[in-house]
């Protein structure tokens, strides 16, 4: 388990396992460039905001260039298709969700010329506005960068 | 890590993990209801039917009940949301995949009148159908059954 | 009831009552500009198809004005919004309908002015390919015309 | 006439069909379980909380189960699919509904043991926010519960 | 180029063309019913008003008949999805729009009974609500009138 | 009008301008990168599929660069979401497109680092499989690359 995980993967595993369940893999994120965050709320713009702040924050993206601003919001909206499955919309349709998510850029092909691209993972739950009302939900946006 | 593992969660490592690396969770899966299958398609028939298939094989649903199925088949749907990020359609798209799905059946609430659930998780890459030119892809759909 | 019922109503219960059902509601459809039609497929074409021809034969549409083609068609894709319920595809989803429509076209406005409109429902059964495994959907579409 | 009618039939007769119009199906309506209400909003929060309140309210549904919450959520966001014609959002896209809606709880299958279902149908108006500038809509969401 | 130019090219032309290059365009333009406007919001309820009440200012809808905002309506939101390219949203996805639109309402087919028709374009600026941040943006929508 | 043309606005004028209105823009068109071309069809694999060897045709972007047909890919798909204005389907939906595309990449920034960036505009109509029962249609998509 040396080798690399590929980075959605990676960006799975970091958003939805436990500090102690990433233990195992922790030979596997040597080098690895990427960060990990959480979020809860009703509002699509609150959870947009926070990644990006985070990617910001931990120099995953440039913050001044719109090139790499652009690649992570369609990441980020990607990874939002997966998580509310069909309708991109939370609190308009009177739900909630509590997320942690995890931004991982790197190389993932073998052929260097491929460059980078970014990976960004959501794991948690949605549901209604009650606590206990709610299931599981994931998703994964990719793009080049 | 003894304790039992969401079963979205179960179902995505399952999905997404090699047997050497999910034999670190072995022991949060004993009792567990679930199985693993795989499917390349650019038809989204296909990747219906090889789920389907898959859980009334291994017992998941009961094969005759129509409320099984129809619980099963948008959980299915749900999943391949988080796989097709907003148009639920692969070939018609000139894209391929090639997935790994889990499905897990079981009781993810504390309360035992919350009844069963099932969860359906896809891992895999979504492309051009052409060798390489293709990124990871991630989906989770969960229903009540 | 000898009052007009609105276009949309009488489409639906023209869709979904039986004759005798319908019996209750003739005093209100005297005038009425309608037809009725029947349909089952895995193929959104034909159901377009089907309704379009129901609609030429009984003289609801002119066959050859691409304008009224155009209300007739928004009409016919909106009613089957609601019988797909979130996703415009059939067989690409795995599943079939059998649905009964009705076609109708009036003035359902008090202010002439308002002019011609027309309306098509939907009501039958949606699910997997197999007897019984379906349950109803509805679907009404109204334009201008 | 004294023959069971479909739920979502029912349901849909329900939130259309004046009182006077319903009378000539109330045989059918013996022992049924259902509820009808209405509401009135630019706002799908308020059309979704009509609708769970008056389930729980009559009994339809278990307040506290979130397993029959959320069979009652999808049925909802089925049913206004329909009303809403492709794009989930009222207010957002300057719209505004007007609807009655009903909810009708049964065993629709001759096979007992696909126990029970529950439909959720809405009849109204869909329209600009300007008395007259609307027109006829429906939906119906059916579901496993 | 003293012929007609097609209402929906009229109005892309008009949308996204300065004063200066618009006027190559000026002999097609004779005896054409347009008008122009702009909007930038991150409320798409601004936008279409800001659409709709241009029409009206200027004559290319009657205020007063539904029929005809209806028509302008339909037209609005097919350009709006060419401008928001698969979710109908501007400031739920943390975006914002700069937009200057054009509408035409004409005689587009030689049969004259075919009528009128209108096409709303919209040509501009989409991106985050940071000034650069943004890459342009076209929609262009036709409807019978 | 010596000055740069946005690259966004020089595809569609590209896509919808006749030779000899494109000739007052022949300015601003040297050297700009780019290509046009035709495709008709109710099948969008044939739309993709045309787009993609123009490009690699042209050299407007690396044959056998997954990162670059991944940026094209999305900025077609975004141009065909103007095009079919909601429901990314041709032939499913009964209606067929007769479509002359341009595609354009450059630098639209005026920051260098910004990089390069590529347009996809189409142009041309939608409508039913008869002649002249179509109205014109727009789209245009816009990525990094």
């Amino acid at each position: 388990m040396s080798n690399r995980i590929a980075i959605g993967k990676t960006a799975i595993l970091l958003a939805s396992l436990t500090e102690e369940e990433m233990g195992f893999f922790s030979p596997s994120l040597k080098g690895a460039n990427y960060c990990i965050g959480k979020v809860g709320s009703m509002n699509m713009q609150k959870v947009i905001s926070a990644v990006e702040t985070a990617a910001k924050r931990h120099g995953l993206i440039h913050p001044n260039l719109y090139r790499e601003t652009h690649a992570l919001y369609h990441a980020i909206m990607e990874g939002m298709e997966g998580v509310t499955r069909g309708h991109l919309a939370i609190g308009e349709m009177s739900r909630t969700v509590g997320l942690r998510f995890a931004i991982v850029r790197g190389t993932p092909f073998e052929d260097q010329s491929e460059g980078e691209w970014i990976a960004v993972a959501f794991y948690g739950t949605i549901g209604a506005p009650v606590k206990g009302s709610e299931h599981e939900t994931v998703g994964l946006g990719i793009n080049h960068i």
